[in-house]
């Protein structure tokens, strides 16, 4: 039982594997030997003990489909994964696993370190836009071309100065990205109710600690307090959206009755099991379907914001798989339409044919100037 | 590679079965099968040729995940699949493989015959809650309770009659969602744009037999008219979300204030890694956690219904995995549903004192009357 | 302060007047009179003193703006509404008016009567629609064009294969929403938790008797059973889809590079302030813009679903203002799919001289008798 | 025809004002007069021509219902009201009116001067929260109370931790609303295609000049790069959900029940219409209903993300009306959430009681320490 074939098509290999169960159970169990190091390293526990969570962390081998069985029997992923290290440890150890945490502080400390390894992946393919988007708008900046309005003919443009709107929107949406989980990407650590109790005063300098252990920073206990959660999904769900604008104006000018850009040529990619002619804009389409799916997956996230008191019943749980198929969605329209940048075929002779057929002259007004000041604002 | 801990918690393993990578495959091979089969029997093909096309599709075993980066590749998952299975034919079966109908053809049947094989394990469930609260509600109905209102006390009700409604929301949306599967859970036959050319106009009749081996019914092709599709996703949202005003209610019930009514112990099942006395309600949170994410999902459908001319781009591709999550939510939750309703622990002792001590007196108006309306509505 | 131009460019006039402050305070006055007329004659109070309530919710004039005010700090319409009503009433009168309902009771009715006004305004546009499309798919049912899938050629269709597929989707769509309101639109009539208390056992008479009233059918409390208007909203927004898909392919069409259909120039509407050329297709702005909006207003709705105990705190009260924007959209959407249809300009060249340009001969298949099918399916 | 009765009790009359029609015409003249000035400022137009059009801008009255009705039929504002402006002035002045702008200049750097009006408002309110808990969490810092998680009693924690938690989750929400509108809630001036035709090479300096007029500031044409709006309207969600959380509790502590804190106590608001008892946490519903209704709203703004080329046809037109229906719901929501922080009732005895009767000690852990440092992080 698995479902390769829902979820593949719509995101990339690398993406997949920021979220799949490995990765998730090496975060889990990096947290509870983070928590044992720093721990010792402010003397709540003995620095042998440390080491002995630290090495079982490391060796540990689960089956993720029998952790998952266990994980929705219990309720939670913590329970059954903090057992299973609790039985290959001595009893002393065993003991001081988990001390001073909660099942929330692993779970969202797991959540942000996917949420890093998947920005990354998306910061990276949003780069290789730019590359390929900045030069080729400077170099299209000065050919005339049909503008389009409520897709009507309406008045020329630089046709580069399309490609630099594409440009600057991709390049905004992925500094917003990259704010967002800087400031909220962070650590959670604060025990059962967040007042890291059982800590002996020490849950801020065990926060750090683990933090640094971690390669996040740290952060007063968030449990209850989603809104960074949410800042997170909503600037992925607007740099799938730059992304789908791309796709969308490549889609609409790769009309056979239009045929100014299309998508590259890929062999085996966008052909059709009815029609052997068929050219279909397969990049266009992953990076718009992201675009019809991330909206709702946002709303839902938006939707747990008022969890109840010290956590919520429903609204939080509901967070990490919509935050999980965000990313998926981003990674595979962030790669598509790197890939459409990249080798975009552009026809300098339909684009010229299109606008004299408009007759509506040739005055791209400042077209040049606004490419220059678009790419420059990145 | 694979995502148990975040698919498994929210649902069943019967849901998953239903829905994951050999289910569709056995599908798109029974559609494949179908076709030559129907084919045949209206003269298109050969019967000897329908029948090595039919053996081919019981005995091709394919790998779920290469098969999957095929059609993530080529950005269907028909063409793979169809040059698989030609694969292993000889040349004049290969030939008469898929003729006729389009990749949409067989994702659109796939999806429908999984509609229906989750559709009868929901109903199922729904029917167990039923059977549950039916006569919980009879017993119940003249126990004078507090009825809460904003979250405030009110005034009596028979405690039954909460109990009934909770039947009757169920059985309502159970009902909804039979009636929009047998309506639009149908077999999609239409060919390369819908036209059923290339079958010399037997594709009527074509289509009837194909439903008939598939168990389905036929009708006109829809590739491009998606309300069907978004008809059953809002009424599985609508399930899932009467499922969860019974969680809603269950879970605050139990709240230690008020004690009035807890989803059954399970061995092993809500309590917490840092709380030793926690008794959580795992049940009431996976159906609220469901139906905190349902309503996004039902917008992701219903924003791809304007799909373009005679196949969507982005929107309809958006559909199927939006609406095979909704299914497996709506499983995790119809199960958690009724093992709450199978198990409802109700404490009459204080419901007596919670009713007492609001002074509102114990009038509870029409209550047995209205829980026998309820149940018989059913 | 008013809003009219942020509403009435989505909308139409008639469908602004089902929703608007006099029509709201008009049904909430014959709700009180009609529980008037209802109480007396079950007894319940005098028929003089229902008189007198009923004389009194003819004539009672109320500044919709000075009551919104009261509504506002009162936190629920019927307080104010029925204090203003009391008011000119004498003392035991007064004390007869609401008796054994509660503000809920008063604002669900309101709702549902502007339900069914609002439907039925729909369900006529859609009518208009059908009327339209129907001869119109028989007209063109054997002229080839060009069908398009994922934006790009792709084998030909009868052009009024593509129309009647219009049809079908709004047809399909209409009945869905009408079935959806004869089901759900009804009475709602419990009293303050919703066991018609302090009616003497009388509560389901009565209820019939105001229900005849006011129109409506009767039905058991469902205060806090929200599954019908969920219902409501859903039939609603895949209408608004299925208009949409219609206005998608009527813009499509109706770019210069592909010219085969229009939606019909009318005097002062489509301009530009900027280009005076342009033609805009305004009547798809109007559907596409309802069709963005609406999946996210269902998503609201269904959000409110587990409502708390027996009567919720933030999500009851949601719902009322999402389900207005929903048919004002709809209205809008409706009526403006209607004028494409009535008005729609196709252009046999055009079409002709793509099919030819793609060179993908004229074989349309079944395309007459699939129109003939889709058109007896309404 | 209005509609105060189903928009006022969810906002207040200043954020009502912010988006009225009459706000919105004097915005709309505000830029027409702008252009105007700019114009001439750069040598464009004569500065007696811009003179007489900003002095027509001044005194021009239009009727709201009129001209709404006018903008419905062109499919646009600015058509019709550059037609009245141009009505009154003489033949020179009238052709120099709009001069370079297209009706999407207009109509988003209305929006964007009322985003900056409606997020003064808020950022008031909530700086109102902030002042009213920032105290009061210092106050109940060390006061021992029950820590609840998943609805169940879990440890305990210092009161006023959860009050600085709600201060720390609305003051980052507000933070990211002033981020989110200093950056993007910026002039658009690009003309029919965004190139900026038709000014001689100074539309940057034009554009400067108006944005110092307005208030705003300059930016490139982002008419169909939608990313700023998108960012503004999640940043609004999350302030509301941060407000929601605010009321989610409070709603839960102040059931009979429980009974620890409550909104303030205000003449004639949170009756009922039925119960003479009842005191309805009518500011919590507020809050809550605002966080029911966000999520699909923003969905609705991301959806039009992928807007068509030089302009979008749906996408755009959907995107001001759900941005003020988010903005109206935070001005309303804040305005309760304030409402609640200033006059929050807590009442000890029932923490102290409810603490006692859990049997869970009282280590509130570093709860004061983790006061300070949320509050300090303002």
């Amino acid at each position: 039982m698995s479902d390769w074939l829902r979820t593949r098509p719509a995101t990339t290999p690398a993406m997949l594997g920021v979220w799949d169960d490995a990765a998730m159970i090496g975060h889990a169990l990096a947290f509870e030997a983070a928590l044992a190091e720093a721990s010792a390293a402010h003397g709540l526990i003995p620095h042998g003990t440390a080491g002995r969570i630290a090495d079982a962390c490391r060796t540990l081998v689960i089956d993720p489909a029998v952790l998952a069985d266990e994980a929705a029997h219990a309720g939670t992923l913590a329970i059954t994964l903090v057992a299973r290290l609790r039985a290959v440890l001595p009893a002393e150890a065993a003991a001081a696993v988990h001390r001073g945490a909660t099942s929330q502080d692993l779970s969202d400390t797991v959540m942000m370190r996917q949420v890093r390894g998947a920005a990354a992946l998306l910061l990276a393919d949003a780069a290789r836009c730019g590359a390929a988007l900045a030069p080729l708008a400077r170099q299209y900046a000065a050919v005339p071309a049909l503008g389009r309005t409520l897709l009507q003919d309406a008045l020329p443009i630089g046709f580069g100065l399309r490609i630099a709107q594409w440009h600057a929107g991709i390049a905004a949406a992925a500094r917003g990205l990259a704010a967002a989980v800087d400031a909220y990407a962070v650590l959670q650590f604060g025990g059962a109710v967040g007042t890291r109790a059982r800590l002996d005063s020490r849950g801020a300098a065990i926060a750090e600690s683990m933090a640094a252990h971690l390669g996040l920073t740290a952060a007063s206990p968030w449990h209850a307090r989603r809104g960074g959660v949410a800042a997170i999904a909503a600037a992925v769900a607007i740099l799938i959206g730059a992304l789908g604008k791309l796709a969308q104006d490549v889609a609409l000018l790769s009309q056979p009755g239009i045929g100014e850009a299309r998508e590259p040529l890929v062999a085996g990619r966008g052909g059709s099991s009815a029609m052997a002619h068929k050219r279909n804009p397969t990049n266009c389409q992953v990076a718009l379907s992201a675009a019809t799916r991330a909206p709702g997956l946002v709303a839902g996230i938006l939707a747990g914001l008022p969890a109840e008191l010290e956590r919520g019943l429903g609204g939080w749980q509901a967070e990490a798989p919509a935050l999980a198929e965000l990313f998926l969605l981003a990674g595979g329209a962030a790669s598509a339409a790197a890939g459409i940048a990249e080798g975009l075929e552009i026809d300098r002779g339909a684009i010229a044919r299109n606008l004299a057929g408009a007759g509506l002259g040739s005055d791209i007004g400042d077209s040049e100037a606004l490419v220059d000041a678009l790419i420059r604002e990145d």
